[in-house]
């Protein structure tokens, strides 16, 4: 490939599909990047094939509270299979979503705050236990019905409508200035594939994120119960490499996971960008920066852009 | 992304880029699949995100006699190593290399084949302590040095001159017709992809490949000492779908480790092709079936298509 013949040279205007955008220092900031990619302010443009853009998913462009939709996806699995095997009714953590015991959930996030694991491990056993075995169209197809159909808690919304319009224009707006986006998830790379399309215009081939160890047998692929990898903190860099092999020019997150990401989105010698979305907004998202406070930190010392959902965004949904 | 306003028509005639396969049973099988996909014959065309074309790399799109690229490059690291640490040159493999004592890599391979991995063991802790700690930046600068300069040992070629025609050839002409091609080897992910893209036209995301576990400091990634995975036999489908998440509709392999990847190309719904090159080219390349014999077996069986080096190639280089 020739990157002379596919570099993109438009400049970029303010109105140019960020309209869910405020004017501030966060849209500025991006409009500034993207320009400078493209060449604006005489430096020579970025070929194409180096624009990469990546972005966390739980809390950065989409919902994450009262809990990472995922998290409901599995509760209720446990749910189900508490209902068809009553013996699991009497372990955790079937035990706590079988009897809707949202104090047990709370106690394993409370512990593990505190750096204490011994129930997040209780509750990860489960987890690798509930599909063991299944294949991963099997997987796919649970896990896209349950987003088709499950509504947020609190917000009144069905979860495919839990993701944030001025990300997703952000999104789109890379894209048309010659950028590939990815999601880099702390989340399940398999949970998330069958709607990123629909959602981000990012297809299932540049989803990055959390999966158990797969085996192969017979023409299927099914689910083993052992961790592969969990896609958070050094590791979103490493898979980053591992299947893009490129550094991005823009990372975007909203917590202390992402922080690794952000920092490997550093360049000497072409344009770059690190995002980070604050939860600031309790009247029309939610307001909390438990889980994010050394990035909020390191934002700070590394001149990370911080986005205020409150000030930054004229729409959230 | 609406697949339907992407869907190619294009019918493919039979002189369309394949000027190096001479007529015969896997040109046309080529021809006609690819004619199928792209709507020939009445039925839908397959919509263009679905068509995904995995090869094999060593001895599928280049040489791998009379050693795979990817061990001389190795060996000529033990050289060095074992210059610059005279205590390396009484431990194998570094005593093997600074001796030049092919016969002890010929045991090394014949204990394999007889079924003892002791000295294969040897052999990849050697390999795995000979870039521990390397970051994967100078791993590739390395890799790049050595596949521009070195030259093939006996064909009297450069190492990048080792590709075969033809099947570059079907990687453009898959490309021409909406296809998405992905490299599947069980060599070393990063030592391909700094030339993947100039000589097959695969841009190094799109390179799939085994892999130590990488670790992540301060900005870089570098190589740790353990291995992540061999991309070989049923980690092919495995890799395959957690980098793509789709099932290819073709697969082409020349070994018994491609088996699993051919196997997993199958469709009930969809036109699909599986691809087993034979080296049975003396005189222009090499002759031999040791390593897939289980595969030929397979291909007689499951109808695969082998595409003979001597017949069905006009041209090898």
């Amino acid at each position: 490939m020739d990157a002379d013949t596919l570099v993109e040279d438009r400049r970029t205007g303010p109105a140019d599909g960020l309209a869910s955008w405020r004017d501030g220092p966060a849209r500025e900031a991006v409009v500034a990047f993207v320009s400078r990619v493209c060449g604006g302010g005489g430096a020579p443009a970025v070929p194409v094939e180096q624009r990469v853009a990546v972005f966390d998913n739980d809390g950065t462009l989409w919902c994450e509270k009262p809990m990472p939709i995922q998290l409901d996806f599995i509760l209720r699995r446990f749910v189900d299979m508490a209902d068809a095997d009553h013996a699991l009714r009497d372990q955790q953590p079937w035990k706590a979503a079988h009897e809707r015991d949202y104090a047990w959930l709370n106690e394993v996030m409370q512990a593990h705050y505190a750096g204490d694991d011994r129930l997040l491990k209780v509750f990860a056993a489960g987890l690798l236990a509930a599909y063991d075995g299944m294949s991963v169209d099997e997987f796919e197809q649970r896990s896209e019905a349950f987003l088709r159909t499950a509504t947020h808690p609190t917000l009144g919304r069905g979860y495919l409508g839990c993701t944030y319009r001025p990300m997703v224009e952000l999104l789109d707006y890379l894209t048309a200035h010659g950028f590939t986006t990815y999601i880099v998830s702390g989340g399940g790379r398999d949970f998330m594939r069958p709607v990123s399309d629909e959602l981000y215009r990012v297809p299932r081939e540049r989803v990055i994120g959390s999966t158990v160890s797969l085996a192969y047998a017979g023409g299927t692929i099914t689910h083993t119960p052992v961790l592969d990898y969990l896609d958070d903190g050094p590791q979103k860099p490493i898979r980053i490499w591992s299947r893009i092999g490129r550094r991005p020019l823009l990372a975007a997150g909203n917590s202390n996971g992402d922080s690794a990401m952000l920092d490997f989105s550093r360049h000497a010698d072409m344009p770059f960008l690190r995002l980070l979305v604050l939860h600031d907004d309790e009247d029309r998202e939610f307001a909390y920066t438990a889980g994010s406070e050394s990035a909020l930190e390191q934002a700070g010392r590394d001149g990370w852009t911080v986005v205020s959902m409150k000030d930054d965004w004229a729409t959230v949904f």
